[in-house]
């Protein structure tokens, strides 16, 4: 499995994108599965994906995104958006389907929803949407893996304005936050830092065997 | 590549490991150098990770994190440390690193570091914590998959005591963090949470395309 080296190795943080390459819907929808199926503490999965078909909205963020021409040009523009809060209603529901998917009685859960509530309600609300916004990186980084191995461009980013972004989409009144974006496509060939050589720290400062 | 979506269905938390089978050398030397390849931010790369290979420190760590027997039974252990501030020098020595590496002059960075320390010094200690803690769950998503796509077993933890840890593997004036935990290994045959139906809210309610 050598190719999940060679996979990482290929990707870089596009800049520019060919316009004229749209990524195949089915190519998506396995993209989409991925961050569905994302590892996430008690498998809340306390995120949700905005895929930014409308070209007005793409160009309505784009100054609210230090103007990267990837928000307007790449083939596919995500937005993640963590849940400002966990609620206890939320882990509810959570819980209620974690029970029908698992053929169980509805309440043999009780303990585990409570046990969660707790954890939860020992944190701020600062600190919930920290804990939810964690998890949404935790998908980034399944995404950045799928896409390489897809042979897929993709521009992580967190250089957006967070507050224009939930008035633009609307999320002020939905419990929501845009906590990342992320721009799928193919790479332009005038993209020059597809050339570069990528940088790591050396593994002898990166590990520690203890 | 359906494998994508076979490799995450295919993975869970492992709660019980079989303390018999180690990952081959081979096998790890991939996971690490996936985790070193990571994206992250500015490819700063804020962390580390720390193998814990003595039995004895493991046996330490245990009581820390809620006595979960994956802390002593599994193949390998790996604490994933974020920096606690992101520095000026730590962006000049990635800067250095960077100029090196893409046989640039020194000092022809100069712009980028400034703007970097700019960015960096706009936020709050605890806010640069928390976003140094975020690379690092992008990293982890990184190993979830890197591991399923090996069939390599993996639980990842966020329920220990991170100042515990920290005392323990002398964290305290490195300028580190225990943010994560995740164990290595092999299933048990006896782990019937391997059994378990996987749960996750439907895409209607995950996707939302605008």
């Amino acid at each position: 499995m050598q190719t999940i080296i060679e996979d990482l190795n290929w990707r870089y943080a596009t800049k520019k994108y060919d316009t004229t390459k749209k990524i195949p819907q089915d190519q998506i929808d396995i993209l989409i599965e991925a961050l569905r199926l994302s590892p996430s503490s008690f498998g809340l999965l306390p995120f949700k994906i905005l895929m930014i078909e409308s070209a007005e909205i793409r160009e309505k963020l784009k100054p609210y995104s230090w103007n990267q021409s990837q928000i307007t040009d790449a083939s596919h523009l995500l937005v993640f958006c963590s849940l400002r809060e966990m609620t206890d209603v939320y882990i509810d529901q959570h819980t209620e389907l974690v029970e029908m998917t698992r053929s169980l009685e509805k309440g043999q859960l009780q303990g585990f929803a409570n046990f969660v509530k707790g954890k939860v309600n020992e944190k701020s609300k600062v600190d919930q949407y920290e804990w939810n916004a964690r998890q949404s990186y935790i998908a980034l980084g399944i995404l950045m893996q799928s896409c390489a191995a897809l042979r897929i461009d993709a521009t992580p980013m967190e250089g957006f304005e967070p507050e224009k972004y939930n008035e633009i989409l609307g999320l002020n009144d939905k419990n929501l936050d845009a906590t990342l974006v992320c721009a799928l496509g193919y790479r332009s060939e005038e993209d020059s830092n597809q050339h570069l050589k990528k940088v790591r720290k050396p593994m002898s400062e990166f590990l520690e065997i203890v």
